[in-house]
């Protein structure tokens, strides 16, 4: 069963523990957490209002099915579940099994003035797929879950036409089962789906193999209020510019994603993730940009700031191993300026044989040293538990959030230290002190995206906490924004994101995306108030 | 000096020769040539008629610039400028020095109702930038050769900010000279330039490398009727739709691109290109499948089938060299039905080295045999050179084009068959014969484009030997719709293909597309009749 008011699954593999031990640590940084009341699902279904939904064979108006589709999985989304106040709740929820159920609501919502809200595996972190507070009309939610079959798979064209509701685990069973992968791996993995990270340009771990979500969409059927959207794969095209491109990042406000043609690849003959040290930011930074910029066959690289390292290092190994590591790479010349990169090769043997010659000659150039603790290995298989914990900072009064952005490799040191300074002050009025930390993932020859985590303290109250990460939210985002920086390189726009919009498409950008979604949802039902700036919900 | 009526340069190191052997082997297969006699230039410029445009100090109204100006490289160009009547004319041609030139033209034809065509090296072969007969307003052409500066070189985020006019030789030597390359070699490169590549999503010779323009245009400027369009440069976004795929492939609709941030590359620190020869084309497409899904470190590949091999090693070679190859092949067990792949390595010593190594354990499990006479090295030396033979034939009266798509793998041997099939029998109720070959070249891992030439004699008149292109061109257009391929892998619609265009696009598509253009260009002055299907010239 899904948690109703934070990430995962109850018996998950991959939620984890997290001692006593660390949490003290966090305490002697920043403070004693400051644990706050949290509702229960009974209160929670209380509160919900009658639905303004008519009747209709496909809407379910169960009242803990609309709380379980209430909010996605943001920081304000964890707190508002938690204090038993969403906000709003949509009227209804469908779980259409075709297509066709997709026209019938697409109708359904046209006859009766209602707004849609396309919803996959509820996993946004930036308010994608929550309904808007007063908005006049009922709101549907239509959960994509039971489109979730391998349609068909074309293997000499590793072309592979699957429901756009089917989550990252579906998927690679689904494939996996033909020895196949998509390959394609965020870190809401777990629970979120094809149609969404279509809809939100998501970027997966091993982008540097499979690439983005837009090099794996190769077309697909979409369901909008003006009629269905078929856009043909093919492997490339001049032939004007790209529809595929304008549903990409569309986040609900175009149509209805139903059938995603996608790009797969034969299982890898070889993959392994490995973790090398460099004496500091720079050196590692330098090779991060050199492996990027010399096309070296990597699947992921990941470069840990010198807090982050000492987080991960603190958090992930014993004392008594971490000082064996840290006399291993004394021994090096490493020491408290250490920063750590994460690592994958993906591929045939001879390529990821290939590929490791290379980077160890990279790396010896820039003074890296090897791990010898399979750390790459234990990266791996916990690389889909954050979410979980959070949950567990949460319960001890602790907030944790991210913000992500990707700038030229000329602005990549600069952008960091102006968005962690930033966030760092952000709450220093308040006296309240914050830990700040950074790596960089997803690498390009142009530059990098840049991953911040950020702990604060709860304050007295939801309401206050909820202030205190709007001040810290904003001054990271301004700098961002200050820097050239795209306001999201994986997460989206969303609500969180769209006033910032505008500064990175202009005003004939935003003219362009907002002319489309008249186009394609001319009475704006689709998902109102997400994406675009500056609109009242409709 | 440019030919005025034809491609290339006078002195170009590109014009070849190509001898009386050589034409007598083509009339040996389809009979004997019928060349058509050529209008003079001067007869040309007699029938320039008086241009409609109002004075501006920016337009030129010159005869034999305007004549310079009325056609691109379609086959029905080059047929039109040789016939003395290329049908319509352009009233003026401006050649802007800035954006702050191309707005002010922009006003001038908003304040005059004139029509304007962006115009890059004249190079498009289907049609982009020719006038519309009968377009009851005046037209300006506005040639952008002089905005071709590098303006800024970022060397660490690899990222040269380059005018778009700039020509392939001229970018080249802009970057060389700091040690960089664009790497972007479409066989038009010696005149087409970067504003065309970005509009018209051109793809160059080592796509596998450095990729499609698609890649390699980070952002930039376009002057648009309804303003001005600045798309930052970011190395990767989640937000929203994506505004550069907009503006690529937008064929002059919906602006003037006047600056394009480019990816560029360091040079290289190793390449090299091969020739390979396979038993037969299925065991040559089967190594080029592999190779491109198995994401194997190449620049290029280009796999000619049976017909191109046999015409590329005729006019390439001397009969001895020849006949030593066939010798050498005989030994392998490799006889009339070889065909050729020509591939290249880009990168370090290293990277090369490994892919190298790679690449001959692929090919001896399909076959291959490696060719002895550097033909990877000629290639590359000739790789401009095929516009310049396509007059040699013209003047002999012969007639050559090509025809292009990409399709899915499993599509690829049945469409190339379908193509070839629908353009050798398209002249045959006329008794007239056909050469034709094909060879697959940009790779990719769900599918390759289809590259296929065609020889017919000239008719006894221009109008008959255009009529007899219009059957071919058709025959074969709708072969590839009925294959599901694109209408273009890389040479656009322009007037040519857009009647095609609905079948890959579909209404919405087609609709989205119209849309964006009258969001940008209110008045429909920017290049009307081109791009888009069923539209009058407005």
């Amino acid at each position: 069963m899904r948690h109703w008011n934070t990430w995962g699954h109850e018996d998950s593999e991959y939620a984890m523990e997290f001692g006593g031990e660390g949490l003290q640590q966090l305490a002697n940084l920043i403070g004693p957490g400051k644990p706050l009341p949290a509702a229960t699902l009974a209160e929670v279904i209380d509160r919900v209002p009658a639905s303004r939904l008519p009747e209709h064979p496909l809407v379910n108006h169960d009242a803990e099915v609309r709380v379980r589709h209430a909010r996605g999985q943001s920081f304000p989304d964890l707190m508002a579940m938690h204090s038993g106040d969403p906000g709003a709740f949509p009227d209804g929820v469908a779980f259409p099994e075709s297509s066709e159920d997709v026209r019938e609501l697409l109708k359904y919502a046209a006859d009766n003035e209602i707004a849609l809200i396309p919803y996959g595996g509820g996993t946004s972190v930036v308010g994608h797929i929550n309904p808007n507070k007063g908005d006049p009309r009922p709101v549907l939610t239509v959960d994509m879950a039971r489109m979730s079959a391998l349609i068909a798979l074309d293997k000499e064209s590793q072309l592979a036409t699957i429901g756009a509701g089917a989550s990252g685990p579906q998927i690679e069973e689904l494939l996996q089962r033909e020895g196949y992968t998509l390959g394609h791996f965020p870190q809401s993995w777990e629970l979120s789906t094809l149609g969404g990270w279509v809809a939100s340009r998501s970027s997966g771990q091993q982008s540097l193999c499979y690439g983005r979500i837009e090099q794996l969409f190769a077309g697909g059927t979409i369901e909008t209020p003006a009629g269905t959207l078929e856009i043909p794969a093919v492997p490339a095209s001049s032939a004007g510019p790209d529809i595929r491109e304008m549903v990409l990042g569309s986040e609900g406000r175009m149509g209805i994603i139903t059938e995603v043609k996608a790009r797969v690849s034969p299982l890898p003959e070889q993959e392994s993730f490995h973790v090398v040290f460099f004496p500091d930011w720079e050196a590692g930074m330098a090779t991060a940009r050199e492996l990027a910029q010399q096309r070296t066959q990597l699947s992921m690289i990941r470069l840990s700031n010198v807090t982050e390292t000492a987080m991960l290092l603190m958090s992930g190994a014993d004392a008594d191993s971490l000082a064996v590591l840290h006399g291993e790479l004394s021994r090096h010349g490493i020491g408290d300026t250490r920063v750590m990169m994460t690592f994958g090769v993906t591929g045939s043997t001879e390529q990821c044989n290939a590929a490791l010659g290379q980077t160890t000659k990279c790396f010896e150039r820039h003074g890296g040293v090897a791990d010898v603790f399979q750390l790459g290995e234990r990266w791996a298989h916990g690389r889909f538990r954050a979410p979980y914990l959070r949950e567990i900072l949460w319960n001890a009064g602790f907030a944790v959030d991210t913000m992500e952005t990707a700038v030229d490799w000329a602005k990549v040191n600069e952008a960091m230290q102006g968005i962690e300074a930033a966030i760092a002050g952000a709450l220093a009025d308040e006296g309240e002190k914050m830990i700040v930390y950074s790596h960089l993932s997803h690498v390009y020859g142009q530059g990098s995206s840049i991953y911040t985590t950020y702990l604060f303290r709860c304050a007295d109250s939801y309401a206050e906490t909820y202030r205190r990460w709007q001040k810290v939210k904003a001054a990271g985002a301004e700098q961002i924004v200050a820097f050239g920086g795209t306001i999201s390189h994986q997460h989206g726009v969303g609500a969180d994101h769209r006033s910032y919009l505008p500064a990175e498409k202009g005003v004939l950008g935003i003219a362009a995306i907002r002319n489309l979604c008249q186009l394609f949802d001319p009475r704006g039902q689709l998902n109102p108030g997400k994406l675009l700036p500056d609109e009242e919900a409709q």
